[in-house]
């Protein structure tokens, strides 16, 4: 009989649990279901950072913020999440987050929530013109990459790791995404979604180099309305980048609903050795 | 015999002054020169932050990234910086800022700093075609927002508080920029730039409502060498939003030098009311 290790239930409930330590303290644990080359997939731990915010008694309102700087590696097992209220206005509520490992800081956060009203609406950027998910094929998972089997990801453009046709080709990815085993989407698997993008170099040249985000910002667009409605629907995903330049490049992306709803814009600076 | 309230030297260098308190704290007050419509231009706030670090004592190497989170309303006055090194790295270092005024904290921000090595490199992104900043007319300052006597603003697209011509017109604004008087580029100037672009909804709906930013990211792609070289030179600004939705929107933004380098990618959200 196997060794059960992860809790029963969606494997991206195991991966962001988190055991209360001490008011504001929590334990959570790396999941090898979320697996990178070293360390865990970065979009998980900063899903575990937002749900030491999301799940404090504290909490008021739903997230408009989130940037987790990736402070040093994390290493296989657990650590311990920090979130602290620094300031609660009527509307909008800031945190400070802190993830560590023993007496290593290895990642931090801030997070912005907000209770939101109803306003004059305008979706400005354009929804990406893409055929349905079910006719993109799946890109098989990546052996090394152990996460990449935790997504169902439909590549239109941009598969990372496949040879450029020209010289000159740009970094664009476009994708359809979601949880594999499907999972209803919420703010912790979008914001895990924000990351899930290959490093942009990975689509402009095709070939393994070490590689790590240092920072990673998202933008909430939708509520918690919104996300229900999209439930367990593919996402669409469109991801670029503006400059790579000595060690460092950015990516700025974008995650739409199905029916055109743009979800979250989300941005972060990767290192890169070469 | 006029009263002098500024120390001797350039506005924006009174306005990011820091007197040290203590170890890794700092005091710093709002300056007249950078006062916006309530408190100071917030590109200064992040500027402030920014010093905290870069002229710490433990400092190692540049920015690479740097997020503020305003909290609260800054009173006119004096503030105090807090900024603690939390992860140094060979070649990367984490740091976790607060600013505060008696007990309220009114910012917080994290900054990455890095030494780079010499790597390909590749700007992917076009840069924008404009005219000549001498070919372009001056913004007249707005008499109710100080902050706009502190910056030479040439617009060539997307002027703010203008009746867009047509009812379906987007939020993106193109112009030259540059401290008045004119002033070296740094780091601090550079990342108050990020923040010299008006709200993108006055430039889509021209008229006058509250509005704040809430959390405010520059990646900054220039090293030190390259900011020398553009020395009091203008930068071309680019700014567009991707969606306006029930209370927040969202502001990507590129400042490039004059000879086409991308010197820093910026993003913001911000609150407004309707």
């Amino acid at each position: 009989m196997p060794t059960r290790t992860d809790p029963p239930g969606h494997p991206f409930d195991a991966a962001t649990q988190l055991d209360p330590v001490a008011a504001g303290r929590w334990r959570g644990r790396t999941s090898p279901a979320y697996a990178n080359m070293v360390g865990p997939f970065g979009g998980v731990t900063a899903a575990a950072a937002l749900a030491a915010v999301w799940r404090h008694p504290a909490r008021q309102g739903e997230p408009i913020s989130l940037t987790v700087n990736f402070a040093g590696p994390v290493a296989d097992g657990e650590f311990e999440v920090e979130a602290e209220p620094v300031r609660t206005n009527r509307s909008t509520q800031h945190w400070l987050v802190q993830l560590r490992q023993g007496a290593d800081v290895v990642a931090t956060a801030t997070a912005v929530l907000a209770t939101r009203r109803e306003t004059w609406s305008s979706v400005e950027a354009g929804f990406p013109a893409a055929p349905p998910a079910d006719e993109v094929a799946r890109m098989p998972p990546l052996d090394r990459v152990r996460w990449t089997s935790a997504y169902e990801m439909r590549f239109v453009a941009g598969a990372p790791l496949v040879a450029p046709p020209e010289a000159d080709a740009d970094s664009v990815s476009l994708l359809w995404v979601r949880d594999a085993p499907p999972r209803a989407l919420d703010f912790l698997s979008l914001a895990a979604l924000c990351d899930v993008f290959f490093p942009r170099l990975f689509v402009r040249r095709p070939r393994w180099v070490p590689i790590g985000t240092v920072s990673f910002t998202v933008y909430f667009h939708a509520d918690s309305a919104t996300l229900a409605r999209i439930g367990t629907a593919h996402v669409l995903g469109h991801a670029r980048a503006h400059q790579f330049r000595n060690g460092y490049f950015d990516q700025a992306a974008e995650i739409w609903g199905p029916g055109g709803e743009l979800l979250a814009v989300t941005h972060q600076i990767v290192y890169f050795k070469e």
